[in-house]
């Protein structure tokens, strides 16, 4: 597109909300509309100046729009493909933000009746514990990384689209196979959000509940901070993505089983080789990760 | 004591430093002296102003000292008092600042003979995963908690001595039994360490490690931080703590094999009401922790 796009996003969260904002303030798209099922988030958008226009459907919402975003929980992409189908004008660019890439692409597929050439799938590594339009900032995606997972039915133009469109936002854009994608994620963000979530349930069923939580650390507090997030978004994460984090939990547990028979057998020296080796590990990618 | 006492603190590592200069910007103690087995940290200690003397001997650290602080391992308690006891001055105070209770007070007594009134058993509710005296800061204990264990040999003014010097360098100092601080800190401390390296752990011996840990976000930074921490520090708390610890951890791994078993069995809203239920946790008791 020679001019600049008219944007819809659909699902007018953290992330929808912070990619509108940041794609405002980098001149990147002319005028905004948003839907959101929600009425406070709608209300909220429109205040808080990240919308232009907040419709009151998802197919009103794109009419006019050159690029739409669908932010919506991974397993609402079907259901929002569905609804903007009809409504989206010739020549639109359909792109999305889910954590799972595979499931969006069958969904996508299963709802057109085949990949159209002008969806793009993507993924920014960015997001807090925190949800809502309310939390959104334009600064979200500065620095962080943005994964697109090409089709072989791609448009390269819509492509390229898509991927200057985060760029402009300040993403360090990378592209990867959606099976890919899925297995680095299951282990980097999807099993570490059940982990998180297994351990403070099992904190909370403990006698004397509230004066462990009163005795809680910085450590802790670090260690539990996904356990936060939203248990709608990440069974949606999980569900999307059940084949590879079932799969890591498994070998997870077998870890665990293993640290455990080596208290149990006080074979303390192999129980410290495994921390070393965990520490060694984080250490040497840590200019990767901080 | 009636005078500003006179420090002695074994072991200079981040903990032992910290204390040594909180109490110095306090103006709580006299002379500092300190001894550590490592060389390079007797002498960063000195170069860094945190001890007025690096001593050859934990011995000869003590000599002088009315307060004796043993800073090191949890397991190195019974060496480290067995190191000192022949060179108390008449009157001195001994305390520790071990993440473990049960075993430090175990410990002391067999290396005395019994407990002795002038012992205190403390553990200050600090530290990050950084170590070494090159690490250690004044600051470090300012409205953290300070759990003292009592015991029932426990002579009042000592007790009071050491309640009186943390408070002086900004801990809430809170009383508790030993085995209820046991039981919490396996439950809030140690064996998180043992889930963040035993996560990691798993991580690195999956294929393509380096693209793995690439593309990990703050999420991911945040609940493996403690899998950075001294593997002989854990490897030291785990194994003096393993009651504990092993019995949460059998505990954990049931919770992860019926999270695994819902992903296997569709059971989306049972997985679902789990992680909200841990959110919930989390969030009621939030103002506690964060």
């Amino acid at each position: 597109m020679s001019h600049r796009p008219s944007l819809a996003v659909i699902g007018l969260g953290l992330i929808g909300g912070s990619l509108a904002r940041a794609l405002r303030v980098a001149g990147a798209v002319s005028r905004i509309s948003g839907y959101d099922p929600d009425q406070l988030q709608r209300r909220l958008a429109v205040d808080l100046g990240v919308v232009d226009l907040a419709a009151d459907s998802a197919a009103e919402a794109v009419r006019a729009a050159d690029l739409v975003v669908l932010a919506v929980p991974v397993l609402r992409t079907a259901e929002a493909m569905a609804a903007v189908l009809p409504a989206l004008k010739a020549g639109a660019i359909v792109t999305d933000v889910g954590s799972t890439k595979q499931s969006v692409l069958a969904d996508v597929a299963r709802t057109c009746g085949e990949l159209p050439s002008w969806f793009v799938a993507a993924h920014p590594i960015a997001g807090t514990e925190k949800s809502g339009v309310a939390a959104s900032n334009a600064e979200l995606f500065r620095n962080k990384r943005l994964i697109l997972t090409p089709h072989p039915r791609q448009d390269p133009a819509a492509f390229a689209t898509v991927r200057a469109l985060w760029e402009a936002v300040g993403a360090r854009v990378v592209e990867m196979d959606a099976a890919r994608h899925d297995a680095i994620f299951a282990a980097t963000s999807h099993l570490p959000h059940v982990l998180a979530y297994a351990f403070v349930n099992m904190l909370s069923r403990l006698d004397g509940e509230a004066e462990i939580f009163a005795n809680a650390g910085g450590g802790f507090r670090d260690f539990t901070r996904i356990a936060s997030s939203s248990p709608q978004m990440w069974h949606d994460i999980v569900r999307a993505n059940r084949e590879s984090v079932s799969g890591l939990l498994e070998q997870q547990i077998v870890e665990l089983q293993e640290l455990l028979a080596l208290m149990r057998a006080e074979h303390w020296d192999e129980l410290k080789a495994r921390f070393q080796r965990a520490r060694d590990a984080r250490e040497r990618h840590l200019s990767h990760i901080e």
